[in-house]
Parts: C-alpha cells; sequence; structure tokens
C-alpha cells in the first residue's frame, strides 16, 4: 500500500504532519511526499520548509491520496499539474482523502460533485460552490472520499482510517502510541464552542487577509 | 521575540510541528528550526524531511527552547554539539520546554535536576534516572521548563504557552484558526484508558526496538 501526501508552497503544515504522524505507523503501508518538483516547499508562515521527494510523475498509482490545505490552495483551484495528477491518481485510488481546505481542490477538480465533504469551518460554503455537499462535521466519508475539518482534524481523520485498514486494535495501538489523549487548555476549537469575540477575531483575520 | 525549534535525524515528527502550528501564529514570535548543521533532516519513519535552516552558532540567545523527541533522541544524550548549546541557550531563555522524550535530552544535560517534568509514558521512569522528578500530566510546568507528554501532548503545551506569553484571547484565536476540537475515535491515548491488550502491544514494539 502507498500513501501519497501532496505537498505545495504555503500549505499549512499540520494538515499534511498530523495525518503524516499517524499513518506512517501503519505497517505495510509506503508514506511518500509528491509535488510538482523535487527540493523543498515553504509552508504558510515560511519557517519551515518540507522535503519533496517524488514528482507526481513518479507516483501515478497511489493506494491512497492525500491533500492537505493552507493558503497555497488558492493556486491550485484551475487546471493545471497538481489538477491532472488528482483526476488520474483518484481513477485508480482506494482512498481520496484531504485536511483543511484541501477538500476545496479536490471539490474544484470535480471528485466531490454531490458528494458530502468538509472543510474549515470558514470554507465550508466554498465547498458548496464547487459542487460538494458541505458538512459541519470532523470527519466525512462519503464513498471513498474521506475529508476532515480544519487543521487538527486531520489527526482524528487518519485514526479513523487506520481503524478502516488495519482494525482497531492497530488504529488503538498508533492513538497511544502518539499518546493522543486530548486536553486542549480552552474550549476554543469550534465557532460553536469558543467565545463570540474569538470568533469574530478570527473571522476578523481571514477577512483581513481576504479583501 | 524567538523560538528556536531543535531539529535532529530520527526525531518524531509531529512533536515539533505540532508546537510549531500554534506557536508560528502568535503575533511577534519569530520561529527558526536550528540543527547541528543546514540542510535537512529525516524524521523517525524517514519518509518525510524537515529543513534546518540555521546552525546552533546562528541562534545563539533564542527566547524559547523546543526541544522535540524521537527515536534519534538517543544521540544526544551525552557531550555534543546539541547539549553544548542548550546549555548556552538556556542561560538566558525565558522558557525552554520539551516535547515526547526531548525532556531526556534536557534531562540528561542536567536542565531538569529537581524539577517536575514528563515525557512519553513509556520514559517517565528516564526522567528520574537523569535527576529529574517524573509526573505523569499531560503538560508540566516547573519556573520556566515546560514539558509535555507523548508526541500529540506538544499542541496542548504550546496552546498553554501562548496563553501565557500572549493572552487567553490569543490563544483561543489560535486553536479556534487550527480547529483544535479533538475527537479520537477511540479512547486509547492514554495507558489509562486504552484496553490493556493495547497497551500490551505498544509496550512490546518498544521493547523489541530496545532489546
Amino acid at each position: 500500500m502507498q500513501l501519497a501526501i501532496v505537498l505545495f508552497e504555503r500549505l499549512t503544515a499540520l494538515d499534511a504532519i498530523g495525518p503524516y504522524e499517524v499513518l506512517s505507523r501503519v505497517p505495510g503501508l509506503e508514506v511518500v511526499f509528491v509535488g510538482e518538483r523535487a527540493g523543498s516547499v515553504r509552508t504558510e508562515v515560511g519557517s519551515l520548509g518540507l522535503s519533496v521527494d517524488a514528482t507526481y510523475a513518479e507516483v501515478p498509482r497511489p493506494d491512497v491520496i492525500l491533500v492537505p490545505g493552507g493558503p497555497g490552495q488558492n493556486d491550485h483551484m484551475t487546471d493545471g499539474p497538481m489538477r491532472r495528477w488528482l483526476r488520474d491518481a483518484d481513477a485508480t485510488s482506494t482512498w481520496t482523502t484531504s485536511v483543511c481546505t484541501g477538500s476545496l481542490i479536490l471539490a474544484a477538480a470535480g471528485l466531490l460533485d454531490g458528494r458530502r465533504a468538509t472543510s474549515h469551518w470558514l470554507s465550508l460554503d466554498g465547498l458548496a460552490a464547487f459542487g460538494a455537499i458541505p458538512a459541519e462535521e470532523r470527519v466525512v466519508r462519503d464513498g471513498k472520499y474521506v475529508t476532515a475539518a480544519g487543521v487538527s482534524a486531520g489527526i482524528d481523520m487518519a485514526l479513523t482510517m487506520v481503524g478502516e485498514m488495519a482494525g482497531a486494535t492497530v488504529a488503538q495501538a498508533v492513538q497511544l502510541g502518539i499518546e493522543y489523549d486530548p486536553h486542549p487548555p480552552y474550549r476554543a476549537g469550534s465557532p460553536r464552542t469558543a467565545p463570540p469575540e474569538v470568533v469574530a477575531v478570527v473571522r476578523g483575520v481571514r477577512d483581513s487577509i481576504l479583501n
């Protein structure tokens, strides 16, 4: 089994590395970081470089595809090398997955037409614009398509996938191995639980970037 | 303010990237990935390369030090470039922190003598051997020293630190930005909650590596 994690400039690091940390621990699953060209990409805030180890052409038929999100997602919403590879690879994949705004890339490529999917809570509307059915859930599965909500949700998605791929005992062993017993010091991880003024701050930052 | 995240061969990726994703969002906090030599290191399972952007000599006085763990931790338990830098940098740091078995490196360098600290649940005994007082908690603060339990605990530690450094509103905005509203599909993230057979599997894997 081969998992291809797509890297591109200005991705959000944890979108890719959360699932990587979980899925790389599954026996028999080879992980390859794939991108338009070998070398490295810089993440969202620029202070982290991640290595691209294989080009799209070198990984034509991964069993599992994972597309992270981040500000750089906007560069891949039209036809180009990533979209062409995604469509080809999706034709034979067992699972096609995304974290955060990675689902907008899948949707824009036409892979989520009429399917339930999720994204970062600030980007759910965007999914509908590309023909998907937005679902306000942390992990959404529709057939072979699995999408996760914002950034950290990729960890939950990956554990769900390990359960499907390798069974509950392996998934639980991975969870215990990474000591994933979360205790956030605040209850602000969702717009449903965060204080309204915090939601306004985050919406404002987003709006100031987009406008 | 400058945060130095230490990279070394065979670190555990999420130990470094979980806190990075949180702390890189703090206004005014510059993040630099530091290591023995510029270039890149490969993580635990070898399929991810992370860029080292500055050598130890180039980052003599970071305000915050973060040491991740992973199998490569074993290479840094004796005197060498990392230990010498840690001791010097710690002399002027505001915070000195670790995730997972990174605390063993800090302890072996003599920085946790007589201090409460935590580590990956499988490595708590090791802390005591190096003079620290092991605490079975997810995030432990003793003075300027903050240590996190295994791998994913670095996210909780980082949010706790943001609250201390920049206040609760910023910390909550970061939490909402990365949609950290965890819903693990299993309750296996701690040896206290995981099924006994799962605990035995993970202990067995560790023992098979060590013996």
